[in-house]
């Protein structure tokens, strides 16, 4: 599998629907980079413009890779080794079409049911195939419109059997993942 | 579905294969509460015999629930609705036997293979053929092997196709749902 993903910080939406600037949290760092290490993922591209968030999140990483964690706990270490924090979807676009050769296809996740939909079994069977895929997560309330709209296709939200739709994107992202890159459900 | 789910914090083992007893973490009372009521979980219950604890975890669903966190995210107080604390897993139990009317089917999760093992596919047909389960999740590094042992059942590890398998709790909670309660494959 050929698939990067990046958590997007700016822009996304607020609760109100404002476009803004979200903060980088510990937990969407590993738990994201160990669900993605488990399921294939060759880079999780944290994104964020903010110079000091990078940097923090350059920090949580070191911790880890190089620090004393990747001393005490070398899963989380080879976890967080995937992480390549960056300043926009620009250059993790640009980073996966030179590790490629080829520029991925932009897949967006929303809670919220899209025009460009494209359903989880295309998704799969195209990532299968060998085609490089970024797929796109948001935090705070989602990605931005214009990141939507201007992504190759958006997976369909999320839902049991209940209506409810409120993962947080660490849940959203396991998901994801095992559905387009886990095995496949008749061998579990 | 009559599924219920409990997060164990005792007892569960440390790294080098001792019995401990884990702390509270907030974002697993979030993260697990939020995907559980997104699939349909019935009852969250947080087990731990600390009293300190406990309290700990009452407090934190009590901001969410009745507290200033119900009136600004009226969906997180939705999610956080569905967590009970408990001083152990005989507690949830008798909670669950109580409110089905029946014992529940206790299944359990490792990340290493069991003896008891049950597939994914297997427990999905008896819970959507309406059989009541409680689902045990262990912090730290799992379940201990008296309460695998003890379970009716207890569901592979989750591995993606490189062999890594270092999920957080949140993260398998929320694919472990997906999988068992989700939207029925061919719907996505």
């Amino acid at each position: 599998m050929r698939v990067d993903v990046a958590l997007v910080h700016y822009p996304v939406v607020s609760r109100i629907g404002e476009t803004i600037g979200s903060a980088v949290t510990n937990l969407d760092l590993h738990d994201i980079a160990r669900a993605g290490r488990t399921f294939g993922v060759t880079t999780y591209w944290v994104s964020t413009p903010f110079r000091e968030q990078q940097e923090l999140a350059g920090q949580i990483v070191g911790h880890w890779t190089d620090g004393p964690g990747s001393r005490t706990n070398p899963d989380r270490s080879d976890a967080l080794s995937i992480i390549r924090v960056c300043a926009g979807l620009d250059e993790a676009l640009t980073g996966a079409t030179a590790h490629y050769g080829v520029r991925p296809w932009v897949l967006a996740t929303c809670a919220r049911k899209q025009d460009n939909t494209i359903g989880f079994a295309a998704a799969r069977e195209r990532i299968w195939q060998g085609e490089p895929v970024l797929l796109l997560l948001g935090t705070a309330w989602g990605l931005a419109p214009e990141i939507l709209a201007g992504a190759d296709g958006v997976l369909p939200p999320i839902s049991g059997v209940t209506g409810f739709n409120h993962l947080s994107v660490r849940s959203a992202a396991a998901i994801i993942f095992d559905r387009l890159l886990g095995e496949a459900p008749g061998a579990v």
